[in-house]
């Protein structure tokens, strides 16, 4: 692959913000030509899928402001500072959820947007949690909603699912649920 | 949902480049207080499944400089100017893989990272298609690869797999084909 590759032959922090920063590259790209990347530099996150011992999905609503729509997600947030991803993960169930204790197996990592964002996502499975108080961020402001497994196809060809992490999630535990039911039956 | 809307105060510009702009928004919060959000403002896009005669998905590999690795994506793109979702679909598989004509079904839309970028794409499933000569753009390398629908869970919980949409849409298609078979069999 390394005849696709390009080549960084300059950097320039272009913003610094709060929560990601933007640098412009200049790169060679495989026939030798120059030309300027934009590049969005973001720390990564968690995304949790917590499956309740009722077997439903706990998701979370919350308004956000750059699609201007309240949106259904599964619980997601940053890694902070020394933490590893599973202990973000854990982290941001209980501030979200109020869920806390349980299994939790890591499933995959993912890109949310690797055309323009080094964002990087860490998915895990929650299981067998207990419920608890929830306890947001300053700042954060979101309710909460259990869904049927049954229902993530239609919440998603229809539209009332829209946010990439979260199809993400709930088409890999439907992937995993269906893989286990074939091996039963084997 | 009103109770959960964050309202705009005051906007500014913090960069503005040739694919995304940045904009910080001052906010006032549910609960009165005020916060700032970081905003990306992208054009958003459109990606295809395309299932080509022999039943296969045309994938693309390419470099993305913000990961710092080569990808194996779907096909996809930016809507320009005055297109359509569904034309930049058929210009995008086109330039990237040489197939077109055909039928595209348009499935669902979806964010690819809420949080802070308003980039919205346009999923499609694009069937009957024709092989021709691949255009793809100036300064796009990529070369292709077609894979077998049975090998998607493997590629995507493997890891081989790591971009968000392409993930989205292969595991949608999926979900469609096994639906289709469980019409057949009831």
């Amino acid at each position: 692959m390394k005849d696709l590759q390009e080549k960084v032959i300059s950097t320039s922090q272009a913003f610094q913000g709060n929560i990601l920063n933007v640098r412009i590259d200049q790169v060679e790209l495989p026939d030798g030509n120059i030309s300027e990347r934009e590049v969005v530099e973001h720390p990564g996150g968690v995304t949790i899928i917590p499956v309740t011992p009722e077997k439903k999905i706990m998701m979370v609503r919350q308004y956000r402001i750059a699609t201007e729509e309240v949106l259904l997600e599964l619980p997601a947030g940053k890694v902070d500072g020394e933490e590893t991803p599973e202990e973000a993960a854990r982290r941001e169930l209980k501030e979200e959820t109020g869920y806390y204790g349980g299994d939790f197996q890591h499933l995959f990592d993912f890109y949310t947007t690797p055309g323009y964002s080094s964002e990087i996502l860490h998915l895990y499975l929650a299981e067998k949690i207990h419920q608890g108080e929830r306890k947001p961020e300053k700042g954060e402001f979101l309710t909460n909603e259990k869904i049927a497994v049954e229902r993530i196809p239609d919440l998603i060809f229809s539209g009332q699912i829209k946010d990439s992490k979260t199809i993400v999630g709930l088409l890999a535990l439907k992937e995993l649920i269906e893989q286990s039911g074939e091996q039963g039956r084997h």
